[in-house]
């Protein structure tokens, strides 16, 4: 299966990585606790020297971090927080980050919470906003979902700059997915053309991992987490029956990063398909032929499949769901049934269990891990729209707290290197190239 | 919704809850720890007078426990252990207190575990035993599933029996539902038409929790807490979009225990919906109607479902799975395109989540409410075999540990009481009465 | 060890178990749904027909559950809930299910959450009360402790009476443990001389589980869950060293239900010890001979210890807390400093890892099995009151929920029985007698 | 509290970052998947600019993972590996990682597990090793602990390289703390001094992620996960009580990680004590003035305090334990005292309770996270050992798994920079300095 492979090219940087601003810092802070960064400390992109482009620079980040000097007048800002997308653990932990440093920290005159996403900002939906008080968010991140509620797809922009206007919000918090920060950016448009003075913030959430130049997406490492959950379970049904086989589908439509990492955390399974990876059905180096071979060697097999994985066995119907994004085949489903026809014609009487976790994984609180990545995220967000920033996201870079523009995370999808010592680290694992193997590995 | 309500007719006991033996103990026993129940110890059937029938008799079940004389000689004697059906969580534990308790509590000579269900009895298969040491179980408690694996469906008894005495087992000890009960009375009466000297206990297993005269099956508060897991999840899917419908399907063909008990657990659902309580889809008192209320009301609702629910709307096929129980059809699917339709009808813009937790329900360890209980049954089936008891299972009635008869056990299924305090606790939690009544409940 | 043992004699019951009652329930019910339970509605105290005495009568307990006609005027009602004592998993799930049931189902008008125990009845303590509605309780039970807070001890009756007066309370919750029960027993004195028609109700509670004529109290289960985390760290740590040690001591003053219950659970305990089951250190047949058998042995040990084991073995300080409890001597330093005392003699290099996870076993949330108990018990607390009972407590016996006098439960504790099938399971899972025993068991 | 704060220097690096190596890799590899890493691929130390030393060069380490050639034969090669210090999650999961990927991957002859640390390599103590095989260590990583078992202090060199010479072992797996890194290092000396060719790797190991040079040590995120249980409680119990304290002490020896990351995972601290950050018990500034004006302010407080901290306040006995380190005072019981007695003085009846999960913490099985960084770490040991290098430990810096020298890690320890935006967001999430200045923050 290997010597096919032929690897991701690494993702191009757009040439400027500077941070728009809505005019210099000027009013003297009111930060209570006093270590600020300086406006032009950085990072590099690159850690890796061999990553170093000819031209031999290696670019810069700027860094976040509370500033000496901002933008913002806290005792005359109203912040807005909006949740956009689909669920994934630790929205809630960054709803209350950023209302709890506005409010102790910055004492801004208020904070609030925009209900089901876009639509909440558009009136004939009718949906009051919150007032997120430091009480409001005190527990809040003892829940999964988002307390703000949600909704996927665009909304006008006209209409929604109008409501920032209209209640008259300085700083807009933006959570959501790629398709949501287009959305930001759209709304960084409207306001510059409009000459308006409000900072947008972006807050990138996607459970599958797969922005780029975010090292870790939040709430992975606890979707991670709970996908194990899900394997332990396929792994004692698998071990259950005679020629027993656990299937588990979980989240990853264009990249495999939650069924590798969880196999990984696991090191108990047997297959793992991503979407980066492809594989046959049939055939002697097909999925069919090493599941077969791996039943004959051991009796019981677990398979760990990414949503997105093998969708080129699949006809796309073209369809997009509510965000734009294309409606994937039921890869699922096709290896069910043919993993059963194939079992029939081999003679192996087989039990296959079919585990989706799918909501489980992404709907849960956020374990204590993702809850302080959470934290500095929104502090760091409230950090820079107080200091006057806008067309940006917060995220974490080689270790540190830094903004990006946000036409950086919007350009393209990470995926999984499939030359990478990961994904080798992966395979040794699993095991599963012996089985792909026809001459046994 | 109430007044039509028909209720349960008490389940009829049979005449004799007397316990078959293989003959007199009288081995002198050498238990370690010296309490022993007395051979007549027995607990009352029924704990409240209103339950006692018009013939005053309050019948009586035989107390379970270490006997002073035992009828085996433990130097002699070698156990078999099978494990039949679906997982459940606490199998592995029963299967190491019974070990353990025959090898240090007894010293028995050795305890054979039976592979994959009944078909490890049957030589064609090709099942080795696995030797279960004190060493080999050590740890097992701690892992979902069934080390010996399990199987669904019958095996000619002959074939069964005659493996018993080629190997010389004197005690089998069958883990399994219902189905696997009835079988186990066909061995008994293989084996006493052989009039060979084996004695077979049964330690019924069913994660429905429906088997008549158990009051709580092994694994069922395991279950329970698992599934509250899902409904949580369920709860922040349907807070997270407008009009959310969280919906979850538990276990449950015939009995809806675990959909009711664990919506008492979280007190966050909505609607449960189990096989006894029969409810209509359309119409002002169906549950479309009431879901719109609901909707309308709240904005969001938490649906239970047990997978028996609502067979009255589906066309039965008719089919059978292996182990003969009436393969159901699929509620859930015919559920989601009901509300589908109707919420279009109705011009609600509903975003409706799914979740089947069955798997991650079921293959989870036992948690230490179940050890203990799983741990107690172990222990008490060896001491009903090691005294010569056949025929009858371990169980625990009304707060002890007693022997019943096989058939006790295998005649009709225990069922919510929808005209009982603990179904009107369910309704009150969930306020589902409400909703389903048109005039506001 | 065994022979010595002398056991418990049965607790004796009062002559009359029959509940008091402010008056004949008269008003209508607005009960909206409509199962009830007839007032004369009874339990068996007595299951086995061995513990019936000798004159032949098996009392009866009068059973729980919402009554036809009610007392109160639910539109007229204003209910106060109070918390005693120490913390114990699901006090937060009894409040919640205490005020849901009163608003949702009775429709009172308010129900007055008494801050920190018995303190916040005396005015000069200055504790406001909460108005507990159904969105101020709607999330507690994911949280342990309790949300009202708590005190230890006495205040004087006739300010607590003047409260209720003064509020115009009819319904007072009274929810703590035996002490806070006899304080609750002199209110109904003090409430009965004046008069005043306001029924006390209390539901029972102690992490120690021993409470006389309850078979489990609320938080047990979630105690003895948390008890084997540590336990199994102590595993853990005790193979971690050679001749490793891990001593943990788990709550258990006078009773040692935990302790025998979370080895249960593990079954990798090998010493338990309690307050029930006398014990020496020193002589051939002493602990620290049978602990040194078992390291020279097996390596390495496991010691679970009820805080109030030993004690014969320390001097009496006689002093008591807060709430009139004995000061006990602390038995883990004294094991601690004689294991490294006699190791040293007996030139073992061991290794003693102590863990007290005390407050990490009563502070937790309740599990989905203790919020399912503590949602009956505050439902049925709430039926009791509106019926007028008072000078009661709500209890499960025998698997029903029933009303018992006041007076039943503050009367002795419920001990182990050291002869009882569930204390030789107990040495039988952990080999105990066999380390005791000189001659090797 | 803030402007006395001197900050840490940056730790200076030693001039060679080199690794060693047993001489030139030869034999082509046999490593089933084949993507490599070249020999020269590095990695930069520092990430910011401006952390690059005045001397503009910004070093470089080697990066970890598979070479294509290899120095051992591996069909040649036995390996061992050796667990020292005290518990830490995770070490059974490199354990794991170890055997497999030298058993699977690379095919070794055999792999020893040394029993109870270094004692494990001296005769006179008896411990015979274990056979490590892909069966042995299948589950191991479901347990906290060690499988090998460990004991602290150092050893003679000789008899531990006789002994590898003896048992014919070319690759040595030390997992264990900077003591026992310091111990590795004399071990190759030794080796290095006879001439054999005995390939050394580290695995650093301190829960108290006090590692220089080491992003973050295995076991620390799920030890902090762990400390949040211990926290949760102690807010529970402040809550519960009037002028309620919760108390937790968590491990950090030198360096409050641990205490200042489970702050930011819950942030319901309200004070965090660290041995980075001095603080008086007394005067206007001190803890127990800031202590009151927060109870006063808010009615309870919840007190984080690292092992180390405040050892300033207490006399120093200057006694050492087995592993070389000081012996800490006791600052809980210190700060227990003080309080007590100046609540009196003020005359504020407060309730303290004091939690000490530290074992809890140190012995539970590695969460997912850490689990797949346990993997890796154990597969670039074997990596780096097969490839002839030696004297190195693996780690992970700014994303990368490399090789560092040993005497990196063992020079001084990494300490919370006060002057940070780590330490900074500590201080806000708690709030701690409002309560530590006298006028009000």
């Amino acid at each position: 299966m290997f010597p096919e492979i032929s690897c991701l090219p690494a993702p191009e940087l757009p040439e400027d990585l500077s941070i728009s601003s809505l005019g210099p810092a000027k009013i003297p802070s009111n930060l209570r606790c006093g270590r600020f960064i300086p406006d032009d400390a950085r990072i590099y992109v690159h850690v890796s020297p061999s990553a170093i482009p000819p031209n031999g620079v290696n670019p810069t980040i700027e860094m976040a971090g509370p500033r000496e000097r901002i933008y913002f007048d806290p005792t005359k800002t109203r912040c807005a927080i909006v949740t956009c997308g689909g669920l994934c653990p630790g929205i809630n932990d960054v709803i209350r980050a950023i209302t709890l440093e506005a409010h102790h920290n910055y004492r801004v005159s208020s904070v609030l919470g925009i209900r089901y996403g876009l639509e909440g900002f558009i009136e004939r939906h009718g949906h009051t906003p919150l007032d997120l008080t430091p009480a409001a968010v005190a527990n809040i991140h003892e829940f999964g979902g988002t307390i703000l509620g949600s909704s996927r797809g665009p909304q006008p922009v006209e209409e929604i700059v109008d409501f920032l206007e209209r209640r008259n919000i300085s700083c807009l918090f933006v959570i959501g997915g790629d398709g949501t920060m287009r959305a930001a950016a759209r709304i960084v448009e409207e306001i510059t053309r409009r000459k308006v003075k409000i900072a947008v913030i972006g807050v990138p959430k996607t459970i599958d991992n797969d922005i780029n130049f975010i090292s870790q997406t939040f709430g992975f490492d606890t979707a991670v987490q709970e996908a194990t959950r899900a394997i332990r379970c396929a792994h004692a049904e698998a071990l259950g029956a005679p020629n027993g086989i656990g299937l588990v589908k979980v989240m990853g439509r264009e990249s495999g990063f939650i069924a590798a990492q969880s196999a990984l955390a696991l090191r108990d399974v047997d297959f793992v398909l991503v979407p980066e990876d492809n594989f046959e059905l049939d055939g002697p180096k097909g999925f069919l032929a090493a599941l077969t071979r791996r039943l004959r060697r051991r009796g019981h097999a677990v398979v760990v499949l990414a949503e997105g994985a093998g969708q080129a066995l699949l006809r796309s119907t073209g369809e997009t769901d509510a965000s734009g994004n294309i409606k994937l085949g039921d890869i699922a489903s096709l290896i069910i049934r043919r993993v059963a026809e194939h079992m029939k014609a081999e003679g192996i009487d087989h039990t296959l269990k079919y585990i989706d976790p799918s909501y489980m994984v992404r709907s849960v609180p956020a374990n204590s891990n993702d809850c302080i990545y959470c934290g500095f995220l929104g502090q760091n967000a409230v950090h820079a729209a107080m200091a006057g920033k806008t067309g940006m996201v917060v995220s974490k870079w080689n270790g540190y707290y830094v903004h990006m523009p946000l036409s950086l995370v919007t350009q393209g999808r990470k995926k999984i290197d499939v030359c990478s010592n990961y994904w080798r680290s992966v395979l040794e694992s699993t095991g599963q190239y012996v089985y792909f193997n026809p001459d046994g590995g």
